[in-house]
């Protein structure tokens, strides 16, 4: 790796327009517009550069957009230095991009301001990446332990998982890393696909998708719930039936019900083995989420897609809340805030599930659950990554899936680069579909 | 009340240059600069607006502000109605404030787009409060139980306090109101007083605030602590001998140690009668507080100034977890938000003992303090409002404090309106003090 300083940033809002079609739709997000602030670290190396981005569902991107811009703009003109200064710098960023006072009152490590750290941390990781020539997974299981527990976040986890434990961790699954590598790259990490059932769609739409998933080589598959109990059952039921007994269920509920309510609905919910069900309530209610999980065990209670931090986290995962443990790789502070909580679910023997979807947070997270294998859990258990079929052609190294299984990504970096095209048209509100939109919009009346 | 319409929404960020002084120095937060992020409602009826504002204590105003003028914006043009339609019209604006889905997706009601709700909350609340005629705590305690919980945030507390629940507590507490305001009116509401102990301050300049305020009838004091122990020590030692047995010394660690740290170290601080420790861990670690809060009883534990909203109450408060609540009155979602954990620390029997200063901190939260009394807690014990003495006269309408107490405020609103003067010379960066600062700082070099 070339001594490297960070010359210039470009920060775009990028949206497509989901909300035409209802892809994306479930009981609490009824039309969203997928959008990423997207940001590119350029390096005085040519063509070397870091990408990028969070992930939001439309109005107020702009807001994460302009926060994720005056992050970045503070690295411009930054010495990285070479591949053994890496890990200092990561540090010190993490420490600038989280701990800072200023920042710490908008959130602690919460909302805008943390989506916005996020977007950054991801771009420094695909510069790391891209700068030592391997894909994220790889340069994360390479670093020795002690290296990469000092580019993470474990700030207020003292009392459960302390640095030395964490590096003693990553020592201890050290021996199999070839085995499991191999492993992954013969078959892939497990998927499930939640395409086939957002709630705006018919049943119809859903069978035809769940049958076309089958083809396709589909063992798992998510439908969304918490509309009325009667769709609910007959759609469960009519799944479940399509995809016989062996084949994998979950229904993810994105936070609807009060504590009671979720209590009640969910049993009315237990005749069709469902793997878990997911966020039944608000995601910062850890005591809810455990009082569920007691009172309907021993159905699974999955959350974490919302958890906006590691110390919430550690509580879901230290009290038995969740028995499923669902990262996602940009409303956390990227792998330095992620691979805490893979540690502690593998502490507290929850599998990862990560969320995906969206826009390119499949192609982030599959990284996270290759390491996981590879370096933390070393199981594939009860665990299954989301897939959602939307956007992959925007990224210049798009996920690629087979037999419903992520395949190993074997580009430099983490897969984070999305396509000049994609840019070009989907910058907002400057990029051309948007500017088609607004002209036909204008010229039809609105 | 007239029928109003909003016309005309004005936005600023309003910042004051507190960071020359030190004032406001703490473990976690160094050197602020005191920020509002400031809105003003304008109605048809000339010289009737709505005032609010949320607060931050720097660089990053800028992105709250902006997040404050779109969902403000949303706003123009609206027919608000006359007195009767006041609560459909408030309950529509929280769901709208808080629960529409794009705004739940860069939270859920956390961070940078709660701020900014709180901010429009509290300008819709002072309007009300201005049409009426009467002060904030007035409205609130006049309004009929059924018709105030309409209007507030009950979604995700199920479990502990329903809507029916809250509103047979307030009607339980109504034969009372009329005594207590005298009572108000006679003594005011205890305070505490910040403005002795920041980090920064030198022994010295603790010792001659401590008496100076003594001379002024304070009963109350707060240190700032968690910078190094042996200063802790001596610190506390000497403001305890400088108010004797009799008056109280609260600390506040705002947030620095990790749970067992903040054990062994409060464990160093119980021979001086702590009436709390302030923010010992994370504000999002309940379990943290909850082991730290048994390990160290009877010392009290208080923490909530950076709980982001209710549910997170809710479970500070179920589990024991805080001895002390300590609401914010910009951080959640202004009145709407704050009720319900004041009808939550009534059930569990914790003293609600609110967070202020900043800018506008007081003047807001007084209002709180007094409608507590009159109307949930109907108790005084245990209780103190915190004061600082900054930057009130930026306000029409001031906190009055006499004999170490806030007295009722009067003066129809919510007590949010700055002066004239004040947005002139503070907004950012344009008003005359941060041009001349500017220009100054070009001039000099820097």
């Amino acid at each position: 790796m070339p001594r490297l300083k960070i010359v210039d940033v470009s920060v775009r809002d990028v949206r497509f327009p989901t909300s035409d079609t209802l892809s994306g739709s479930d009981a609490m997000n009824p039309s969203p517009d997928y959008s990423a602030s997207y940001v590119e670290l350029m390096t005085d190396h040519s063509g070397l550069s870091g990408f990028g981005f969070t992930f939001t569902i439309g109005r107020g991107s702009d807001i994460v957009t302009r926060m994720v811009a005056e992050l970045a703009e503070q690295f411009v003109g930054r010495s990285v230095g070479d591949v053994a200064d890496m890990p200092a710098f990561m540090a010190a960023s993490l420490e600038e991009l989280t701990q800072d006072s200023f920042l710490r009152w908008l959130g602690p490590e919460k909302g805008v301001a943390h989506l916005a750290a996020a977007a950054v941390l991801n771009a420094l990781w695909d510069l790391w990446a891209r700068a030592a020539g391997v894909p994220l997974w790889q340069l994360l299981a390479e670093l020795e332990p002690q290296q990469l527990v000092s580019c993470l976040s474990m700030r207020h986890l003292g009392d459960v998982l302390t640095p030395d434990e964490a590096v003693a961790m990553l020592e201890e699954r050290r021996s199999g890393h070839q085995r499991r590598i191999e492993e992954l790259r013969a078959g892939g990490y497990p998927a499930y696909l939640t395409s086939v059932g957002w709630l705006g769609y018919s049943d119809e739409q859903v069978r035809n998708l769940v049958n076309e998933a089958i083809g396709q080589g589909w063992n798992a598959f998510k439908l969304k719930v918490g509309g009325s109990l009667e769709d609910d059952r007959r759609r469960i039921a009519m799944v479940r039936e399509l995809i016989g007994g062996e084949r994998k269920l979950m229904v993810d509920a994105n936070q609807v019900w009060e504590v009671p309510e979720a209590i009640e609905w969910i049993k009315e919910l237990t005749d069709w083995d469902l793997s878990w069900v997911e966020e039944p309530t608000s995601p910062d209610d850890i005591a809810g989420h455990r009082a569920i999980a007691e009172a309907v065990a021993p159905v699974p209670i999955a959350s974490g897609e919302q958890a906006h931090n590691r110390i919430m986290f550690k509580q879901f995962l230290a009290s038995g809340a969740i028995g499923v443990c669902q990262i996602d790789s940009c409303r956390m502070a990227s792998v330095n805030e992620n691979i805490p909580v893979l540690l502690l679910a593998a502490k507290y023997d929850v599998p990862v599930c990560p969320h995906a979807g969206g826009v390119g947070l499949c192609e982030l997270v599959q990284h996270l659950s290759m390491f996981d294998y590879i370096a933390v859990s070393a199981s594939l258990d009860r665990r299954w990554t989301e897939y959602v079929d939307h956007l992959h052609e925007m990224f210049v190294s798009p996920v690629r899936i087979r037999g419903g299984a992520y395949q190993l990504p074997l580009a430099a970096g983490f897969s984070s680069e999305m396509t000049e095209e994609a840019l070009a048209a989907y910058s907002y509100p400057d990029g051309t579909v948007w500017k088609a939109r607004a002209e036909s919009s204008n010229s039809h009346g609105s």
